[in-house]
């Protein structure tokens, strides 16, 4: 079978189709190098020519400043979860976290092997159905930095807006990243894995202030130490997922930039939040001040109905709805790269399964 | 241009052009996937295949025995440098490591870092130009484990045997991995960064013995226990590094397995190796009883040659031929997947060189 299906992967999540026609007309050859961009030195001109325009096209999309040094690691956001305290976090000194879910409470337990994690806003009481309004969030002052993670894949929460802290924010976004234009000015470091909005499972991107990046503990090892990967190529970076990484943030420029990602997405589960809306037979699951753009959460009157809805759906091409294992019902990732033919389909599918089910 | 070209790329290096053929044909739909092998879940059926297949490909190859884990990790060996003295070097205990290059050297730097070293054998007196007999090495007796690099790309030397040692071996084996058959009897752990003769940048296979695994370090950081990554997937694998990994694994497999690769090998490297002993203008820069079957160094008369050695053979299609930057001289990387037309080409190149240049 070589149709593609409506795919909402929470990821590795969908990328765009023209992303991957190029790719596959560089295959088996890239551009000059009379070979594939898995067969070239991370040091050659090729790749280097790769590596630095995705830095620009970063730079272009988000408006960063020369403070902020761009980084292609590896590891994912669970390798953040502990480099960042190992960089960042004092000895004898705190750190102040935001707790919206399982991806936040895995980088507080590897912070709090490292120091003192403080948890200035939790919303774990109500099972992360929201973002702590930021009002109530206990002062963060005396902390180190604040971390936060924007988008909670899991319960389809996100911060509508970039917050302010006292101190340096650091936050994962792997899972809204270029979704939409982002205010830095309270930020320090971002981290992201690419697998949702960037590319392809296996580069992190990192973005650090060269000011915050000063403030790190001494004696790190060499690899897990961010100022070693911000001069020169340290290790072999993961070539061909920074190679698609670029081809992506190129799509996104040539579709008018993070403006024109925030209106399309807006759009997109503004679909499907309307068809939960206009509904008694459909159940948001987030609270509707925290509504993820990126990850739209839902339940039905049961699991048994649940179980059917996702049956159904594949039958009609429309795949991976089914919620995280640790939550159930229905999950539908819209990332940038889901075409709004994805989304009204599964508008519609909603509309009929209501109408034969409901 | 799309001609594939003769790569000699110490790596990212060379892979068999049916993989990349393969890889093409499935983009932009995988399998019955409906999206392409990057966009799909890390815990599919799809993916799952795949990676389970890698594994039982490695454990067929390789004869392993239940006791080993086989795991699929990030950061390259220049992770593992930190990760395994980590997991395995005692507190106030030592470990022995064998000094091969530079490599080698960034190894023991880490550990040192962590705990004692003690470098039981060296060639770095004799500018790495060999691999120290294993009858010279100091005792190993007294330390926890002894590293060694089996092949260095750098200067072209390889053990041409596998050791023993009076504790458990743990190997780099980046640079000649399924290259040829190994004796695993004395290895503890093998860790390899995938982009010589795996796959593509991005993943480290690491390979460890569950007798091993338990004398590790407590009270580890989650992300680089090695136990986290032996039962479930921690965290999202770089998937599709693993998918061409399960491809190169296959194409090994159908060209007769690890003897056929080495029989390959043997033969490419000595049509070079027999245009070097052949003269007095080509010098082989590795001792004689040293030398690599995966990267073949040699100097000519002059350093003026050297770049019209360079030059010219790129004119004529034979590309990534240049020597380390740290050592100069010429550096032709043979791996498994050189095809002979590119090892027989580059000897009809240095006959051709000789006549008119000599």
């Amino acid at each position: 079978m070589t149709t593609r299906l409506h795919n909402f992967s929470a990821g590795p999540g969908v990328l765009p189709l023209s992303v991957l026609e190029e790719v596959k007309a560089e295959l088996p050859v890239f551009s000059d190098a009379g070979a594939s961009v898995m067969e070239i030195s991370h040091r050659s001109a090729q790749y280097t020519r790769v590596a630095e325009s995705a830095v620009e096209r970063f730079r272009r999309l988000l408006g960063l400043t020369d403070d902020w040094h761009v980084l292609f690691l590896q590891g994912g956001a669970s390798m953040q979860f502990y480099q960042v305290p190992l960089n960042f976090l004092p000895h004898g000194g705190s750190a102040a976290y935001v707790n919206t879910g399982v991806w936040a409470t895995k980088a507080i337990e590897q912070a709090s092997t490292l120091g003192t994690v403080h948890v200035v806003a939790s919303s774990k009481d109500t099972g992360f159905d929201r973002i702590p309004d930021v009002a109530s969030w206990e002062s963060t002052t005396d902390h180190a930095y604040t971390h936060i993670t924007t988008n909670n894949t899991i319960y389809g929460t996100q911060f509508q807006d970039d917050p302010t802290a006292d101190n340096p924010l650091v936050a994962d976004v792997s899972s809204d990243f270029v979704s939409r234009p982002m205010n830095l000015n309270g930020y320090s470091l971002l981290y992201a894995g690419a697998q949702k909005n960037l590319g392809p499972a296996g580069v992190t991107v990192v973005f650090v202030r060269d000011a915050f990046l000063k403030t790190r503990n001494a004696g790190l090892p060499k690899i897990l130490d961010y100022a070693t990967h911000t001069a020169t190529l340290y290790n072999t970076p993961p070539v061909f997922a920074v190679y698609v990484v670029e081809k992506v943030l190129a799509w996104i420029e040539s579709e008018g930039g993070l403006d024109a990602m925030a209106v399309r997405n807006r759009e997109k589960a503004g679909l499907i939040y309307d068809r939960i809306d206009a509904s008694d037979f459909y159940r948001g699951a987030s609270h509707r001040d925290s509504r993820s753009l990126m990850n739209i959460t839902f339940r039905l009157p049961t699991e048994e109905l649940e179980t059917r809805f996702i049956a159904e759906a594949k039958s009609e091409g429309l795949v991976s709805l089914k919620g995280h294992r640790s939550v159930g019902g229905i999950r539908a990732s819209v990332y940038n790269a889901c075409p709004m033919d994805s989304a009204r389909a599964l508008a519609r599918f909603m509309a009929e399964f209501e109408r034969t089910n409901g």
